[in-house]
């Protein structure tokens, strides 16, 4: 036993050692921090010390250069918790999200912004955008896509009032598993257990796979899990993290009816984001309802080679104009190929605004 | 417009490379946490990679260390997640916690196990310690002293009937100010907004000082700071987050009317936890009713300078004891005098059970 004590120690002595070397880098990171926002005060007035671009260039920057033993996702992670608290040195940055606390727009908002970020939950989406036009915060946070939920229209028409724009995104992605315990086999399962939302985000799988299996709905996926562990002929619909945490099998993974089972979120600013090297850029377009008007209308993203991420058909609600688009995609508005393009399709549409240009989600 | 341009490209360039170091040596770290596994996963049966002494030595030491521009406390956090992230490489702690989401107790426990431990709600103390003595987790939080709520009996009672043990502590303080807009003057303070527990926990303030305003309750303390932006007339009682979120002044700071308004919780676990240097002990003393029993009981604490932090007594629930008290004092149970002193603590007791020795609280 004293072999391990020693070698133990001699580890110890290394991690403090190494321990003092990342205190006085990360001491270092955030004087300059201070410095470039002195700078920054002096020559812009009303300056802007948190950059979604040179943050989003500094994130992917670090993913590249990792090779271990911590995974890419865990040391960016690591690194949004140093630019954080190295930026709310000077300026922390103010955030409103949708609320209320818990929620995976709160989880979106410390992802993006990690913890140093001073962030207060709002009740509605309206109220979230009425406090970044205000000025009241620097930043707001917003559910656009969700499978279950449906909140994508709100969102959407907030900006067809405002003239907030988009400064980033934040997916987070939402995977299903059907998990049992040890010994469990597929034949023995006449049971399963998840919370309402999981059944109804599955079900096509489960109709197909589990056809005659009881459902039950318990209060979280976290509970069907710990139901699980000691029913030999029960399964549990639930995530990683529940099935870490009990110790289960996955009997099938991803079980999701949509593989892309995730919220997007958008963060909304006052901002006009410079290219990041790997952008987004969303617009609105308004259009007559006249044949042929949206093939037309695409032409030119085609013919540019230009890859649209997402397109929405709203109705128009001002009455003026039959229809209104949402068209995400990659490429920033400055790029000369997408501005080209821009100009092209301004002159097919009755209408053409742009909601921003952002780095592309890095986490 | 030059000028700032190069010194600003120079920073970053400095930035990167400091960053290219901070990878680096956390990577070490990383690696250096792998080490201390291996050897422990060989050398100990059920080995506990998590040892709640390392880390407060580690936070101590960083926070002493450090000499800005971020504050210790900051410091302290990043090194939190540095250390989660390197102890989830091999085994992630996990930890159940009392829920729901969003709660005052998952942020003690993020605060305490850092974001790369897996943790899941309860929906009462009494499943937290379930989960605990089941093996499902490695630790449990569950709050214990709380200046509005009164959860404390039942955390206290669960440890009765267990043989859990206190593993550590977790502070949350919260403080109150009475926040106005920059022109408004205290004479014209006619209504405050607050959340109604807000109100609870301010009352005897209020009421002396200002006994005629109008007291609105409101949804959140958020809510009601973001009313008073725009009347000069009203105040809000609410906390540092908001008062910086809404860019207003102080009043009067600290107004709860209990000066250590805060709460506080303990980490459950299976572990006997060694001596960090600054550590408490929780005790549990069961009595006979008899005149001075309870002076006679605390005599050694006196004479061996032993420092009572809490003493709670509460009705022993057996019926064969007449009294139970939990003690909390200052030192750790394997140092000399704390040793003695408990002996005799023994001898005079019907009844000693100690719930654990663990390091204070550090953040």
């Amino acid at each position: 036993m004293t072999e391990p004590s020693v070698s133990l120690e001699a580890l110890r002595q290394r991690i403090d050692a190494l321990d003092n070397d990342i205190l006085r880098l990360i001491s270092e990171r955030a004087a300059c921090a201070q410095e470039v926002a002195a700078i920054k005060a002096e020559h812009e007035s009303g300056g802007v010390f948190y950059r979604p671009e040179r943050e989003a260039q500094v994130l992917r920057r670090v993913m590249e250069l990792n090779h271990g033993p911590l995974d890419s996702e865990e040391m960016a992670r690591l690194f949004r918790e140093i630019m954080s608290a190295c930026l709310a040195l000077e300026q922390p940055v103010k955030v409103a999200y949708l609320g209320p606390e818990g929620t995976f727009t709160q989880q979106a908002s410390l992802k993006h912004f990690g913890e140093s970020a001073i962030s207060l939950p709002m009740a509605a989406i309206d109220e979230v955008f009425r406090e970044v036009e205000a000025g009241a915060v620097n930043y707001g946070v917003v559910p656009v896509e969700n499978s279950t939920e449906g909140v994508i229209n709100h969102t959407l028409d907030s900006f067809m009032d405002s003239s907030l724009r988009i400064c980033g995104e934040v997916v987070l992605r939402i995977h299903h598993h059907l998990l049992v315990g040890e010994t469990t086999r597929r034949d023995k399962v006449s049971r399963i257990y998840s919370h309402p939302q999981s059944f109804a985000q599955c079900r096509k799988w489960l109709d197909a796979h589990f056809p005659h299996a009881e459902r039950v709905p318990v209060s979280s996926n976290a509970e069907a899990a710990r139901l699980v562990k000691t029913e030999w002929h029960s399964a549990a619909i639930a995530g990683d993290m529940a099935a870490k945490l009990y110790d289960l099998s996955k009997l099938a993974e991803k079980i999701e009816d949509r593989p892309d089972n995730s919220t997007r979120f958008l963060i909304i600013g006052n901002q006009d984001v410079p290219i990041s090297g790997e952008d987004k850029t969303s617009l609105v377009v308004a259009m007559r309802n006249q044949p042929g008007a949206l093939h037309d209308l695409l032409e030119p993203f085609h013919r540019h080679h230009i890859d649209m991420t997402r397109l929405e058909t709203r109705p128009s609600r001002s009455g003026v104009w039959n229809y209104v688009f949402f068209i995400d995609f990659k490429g920033h508005r400055e790029e000369p190929q997408v501005a080209a393009m821009l100009e092209e399709v301004k002159l097919r549409a009755a209408e053409v605004k742009v909601l921003g240009s952002y780095p592309v989600g890095v986490l």
